[in-house]
């Protein structure tokens, strides 16, 4: 069961989401499910989630800059990341934390300002210095142990939307977009 | 759990049921699970479900329009809107509302005659004007708590049928279906 | 959790599988979970469970004839099929019960050894023909009342492979199979 | 829920583990969930999971040779294969415990020293020699009742990498590993 209201998360993550002013998100297991389609080519699918999209495009709209950042060379996620308009697609990233450290340069935020989502191991190193670390339901267990707080949904089920809510709900931005929504 | 029999559903609903002439559904997250295939080209696939192809086929054969309205501009949807024989299907839609207006003009129906389902943010000012608001099981907390009625099923799994059962058990249609099915 | 040994299954079931000859299987919904993936251009793609191909060569290696119907116009169904090596497979068919009938002719079986297994009301006709009426765990509420057995796996995710066990398994036939795959 | 310590695991199985140099697994159903994505041409397409791609590229990495084996003549398999970089890839493999045995020769192993991971009939052959035999969740019955162990996961939701998992555990390389991410 999702999230629906501000008090249904504790209070200390709600602290730690109302700083954030960039949110990144590793792509396969958290955006995705971490399948991989292939097909007889060796070309690779895989499946995004409309709940997400929407989120990702609301936290931009309301001051949160997004960042997508994997491990793989993919153009898929390229592709995704261009229909969301989001600028900053980071694919073939061999060290997470140096990418998310020269963005709080680029940017001008602190590190307790960057929320980082990640499911696996090449997610680590960047997960231990954000400000607020979260990893989806379906993440490896090392990761799970190792941040501030776990979606309920998996990755690809709608966990980013989560986090998301979370950010803009904490930053009291939530009743003006249902609003704008109800209309 | 799927429903079976009429009285499995709540009365009030089935009232409401009752009265629907115009059936309309969002696509992504209500007719799909809300998953978007991308491939390396950054074309889409979506999964809709041959239950609900059933449930819609039967609506339109016995006197209850459907509408297929979204948000994206998707020839995913089209296809599927084609091959199922529905005339009205909607996609790039601005604002849902407007169109669902606009379609009770063009069918001479009452608010109270439109069926509205769907499960993000995009959907709730359409929503909020239908004489049914439904929800897939899957679908955004906020909207959850804005509709008359919840589906069993998430969205790509036979939601949307669960809301054409509804329709056509509460209108007196079931047992003859069911009789022809079996003739 | 799948059935694994023959006493797993209710007395009553194991007779009427005991007399199977020809085995008719349902595809949308019961060999995949229902869903259909389309692509921009219109074209399907649907998922098969290899768990359920290993099961229909099984029958066919065991006297036991295999029948895929559908009324669905499919290349991909055909495309299955033939890979599948099955002979019967029947595609935009109007009328199951009919088709049944007919291949009880030409196979010269009476009806009670007819196994017949689907998940929906266009199933419902030879579903009350067959002497084996099979429903997957998915099926459509109005048709799991009216067959003899539901699978406990949902379509596409191994329920035609638990008939195949139940109809191999009550004919004397698991032992042998199991001792060759172990040789 | 995945194991995440050492001490989450059985003591035999890690016993087991423990020698393990040559690691074997079957594809459809172990690194898959079984299911083949065909389209219209009869081309098809399986997923497989990140999560687990990263547990095989570790096994090679702490010199435990991987070796994917399958029944099923597939492009798909070798274009995954060759992506993670694992030079035993095999299919339209007719005899599985044949072709271990001959790896066993190739690679100097012991039967002991070998793990088997599969699903369905034709793998039981390979898992009745192997020193630590393993099925995911999905796997058939008869392949369930005759493993020494069986993952939490299913196949294609991370089952591969629960058995990369306990094997680096269990030859003492998880804390290694861990700290190299964490750096």
């Amino acid at each position: 069961m999702a999230y629906t209201h501000l008090a249904d998360y504790p209070a200390d993550i709600r602290e730690r989401a109302a700083r954030v002013r960039l949110a990144c998100f590793d792509v396969d297991g958290t955006l995705t499910d971490g399948r991989l389609w292939i097909d007889e080519q060796g070309r690779e699918l895989k499946a995004f989630n409309i709940l997400d999209g929407m989120g990702l495009r609301l936290l931009e709209k309301n001051g949160v800059r997004v960042v997508l950042m994997t491990a793989r060379k993919s153009a898929v996620t390229e592709a995704r990341g261009r229909e969301l308009g989001i600028e900053e697609v980071h694919t073939a990233v061999k060290d997470k934390r140096s990418l998310l450290l020269s963005l709080c340069d680029k940017y001008n935020v602190q590190l307790e300002q960057v929320a980082m989502m990640g499911d696996d191991l090449v997610d680590l190193a960047a997960l231990q210095v954000a400000g607020l670390a979260v990893a989806p339901a379906n993440a490896h267990g090392w990761v799970k142990e190792r941040v501030h707080w776990r979606t309920r949904a998996a990755g690809g089920e709608g966990a980013a939307r989560e986090l998301c809510d979370l950010i803009l709900g904490s930053q009291g931005k939530a009743e003006a977009i249902l609003a704008e929504f109800l209309r």
